[in-house]
């Protein structure tokens, strides 16, 4: 078994600003990456141009990441940091902005930028340095080396081959003052679907157990939040993003498994937001699992059994409904995948990935 | 808070000849670094020279470690390695050639090797590739940056300030197989003390305290072995080495505190290995905790009280009884060092260190 994570993570308030000399010692013009809006709207931009100031670290910004960036949109990204000659990247903002960064710190150090390194195994994982500096609380991408793209030619999103960590994670929960709810919703089940899934997996150790522990144990006290009955406090967003990085953590050591394979499906067919759609299948998929493992993760999130969190997971998006070819394509696309069906670490025939999908309670 | 740990572990069977292409990876020439004996007996130098051998990559060694390793000696060895154009360390063994590999690396990569550099905070800490090949259950000194040498000027053991990780941990519990029973005793009470230690640190964190609470529930279940109950099977090894891996993880994070502190003066004034003196000091400092925090360890540990835990402890080591001079010179020290009393997470008054030197367990 192994266990790798080799990001210098500070998580606490203002680190930002408290660690731009470690930002400054990444090199000496930064390409910042984002989105339109939110890393202005949370303050995390004025944050890290407040910190390169201070170093006299130049700094341009790329901010046309789009949600589930494409390929296209990263070359672009990629093209414009040469040509203002950056030599480190800092992505901003949710899985999006950060996964984006590792990718265009990848094709930057190629020599030519072009789509085809991305998905090109064979070239070496080397990348210029990258920081994340999450906004939301779901991804873990600041703690992992996956870099998720849309890929419009298939019709999917796909991990990129290449294994690229942010040498830096500067998280701050305060980042999530200006979250929506929705947002806050969809991203720690994300994050839940992360543990879960890292859990279940068929890759998972001692290693990757010890972060799921801790991140469940974190995600337990976050419910009341997310079911609505409580404002958050400052504490909630700390530990919101805290659980999301535990989730990181654990799945850079194992990977996600069925439900995050089936949600690219829902995502890029039906424009269903990533978490919420990992969320559509977790409560079938954790049915499925072993009676001990699915008890160990129903009392470390404290629910009272499957029924209890399935009732839970529904009442954060009571409208949810893929259309049904949406769900047929999800569950055709699975089944032909036979790695992914294994990552699983229980057999998963047919008729359960059918259950998983289609599960009867979504049908009622 | 802080997290770092960017060693890449392989904790599996016969990892160090399945990853001898990470090994190869690390340089052209290696100087592998052990004690007299110990990496000859349990396999671990022939697993190691096999693995160079199958990727051409050439070797020296220097087998003059000895336990608690000089300064003297890590600057010879470093002028060996020198010498022999080596430009990586493997450090075989337990603490003492894995932290000697660490001050040996960091050594080879200054300009002259001389011992003044060792404790020259103002340097930066850049070394030669180190990788750790653990061969006893207890310094988690593969997943560390710390090296502790004996500096013979100060009369104690002191860590050097600059942290050199190992960029590879191969952990293979068949490497216990040789070892004595009161090897594994002292090296796993050692691997205790390190999680205990961290777990009531003044830094303990989110992420240390994860490593802990994985540690100790690993270690729970080698107390038969460590009794004498049972003995050790391959998966009991595995336990120890993966047990001391956390216990390293989590003082990476927050350091040791008062019972490392205390033992060091054991060792040197009266020979006492280091895990046995860390582990006489042990449960008196644990007594001292705050009860919420002392039931916690008590409950991951598996003892219903401290007067459980600490008879257990005290079982290990029946006839181990320091001199009255040699605790005194632990107290006077301890006394005056105003950091090492704060890195508990509750105060240390000199009435409560005096409990924790004297314990009354220990002088009826």
């Amino acid at each position: 078994m192994k266990y790798y994570m080799p990001v210098t993570v500070f998580d606490e308030p203002d680190c930002v600003r408290a660690h731009a000399k470690e930002l400054a010692r990444l090199g000496n013009k930064a390409l910042i990456v984002t989105g339109k809006h939110s890393a202005d709207a949370c303050g995390a931009f004025a944050d890290t141009a407040a910190a390169l100031d201070s170093q006299n670290i130049p700094y341009c910004r790329y901010s046309g990441i789009e949600e589930n960036p494409s390929v296209e949109t990263v070359v672009k990204a990629a093209e414009y940091g040469r040509s203002e000659q950056a030599d480190f990247v800092i992505g901003i903002g949710g899985g999006s902005p950060m996964d984006a960064a590792k990718a265009i710190a990848f094709l930057m150090k190629q020599e030519t930028i072009s789509a085809a390194p991305l998905y090109d195994a064979s070239l070496p994982a080397e990348a210029l340095p990258v920081a994340a500096v999450p906004t939301t609380c779901g991804t873990g991408s600041e703690v992992t080396g996956v870099s998720v793209l849309t890929v419009h030619e298939k019709k999917t999103k796909q991990s990129i081959p290449h294994r690229i960590f942010p040498v830096l994670a500067l998280i701050d929960g305060k980042y999530l003052c200006s979250a929506s709810h929705a947002m806050i919703v969809s991203t720690s089940v994300d994050a839940l679907a992360h543990m879960v899934e890292s859990r279940l997996h068929a890759k998972a150790n001692d290693y990757s157990i010890a972060a799921v522990n801790a991140g469940l144990s974190l995600w337990k006290n976050i419910r009341p939040v997310l079911s609505g009955e409580a404002e958050p406090t400052d504490s909630d967003r700390t530990l919101l993003m805290r659980s999301a990085a535990f989730g990181g953590i654990a799945i850079a050591q194992t990977g996600t498994s069925i439900p995050h394979a089936l949600s690219y499906i829902l995502t890029y067919d039906d424009g269903i937001a990533h978490g919420k759609a990992c969320g559509y299948f977790l409560p079938a998929f954790l049915k499925e699992a072993p009676a001990e493992l699915q008890k160990e993760i129903l009392d470390l999130t404290g629910f009272n059994g499957i029924e209890e969190f399935s009732a839970f997971m529904h009442s954060l998006y009571p409208d949810l409904s893929p259309a049904k070819e949406t769900l047929d394509r999800a569950y055709t696309t699975l089944s032909a995948n036979a790695a992914r069906l294994a990552s699983a670490c229980f057999p998963v025939d047919p008729e359960m990935l059918h259950r998983i999908v289609y599960g009867t309670e979504k049908e009622g």
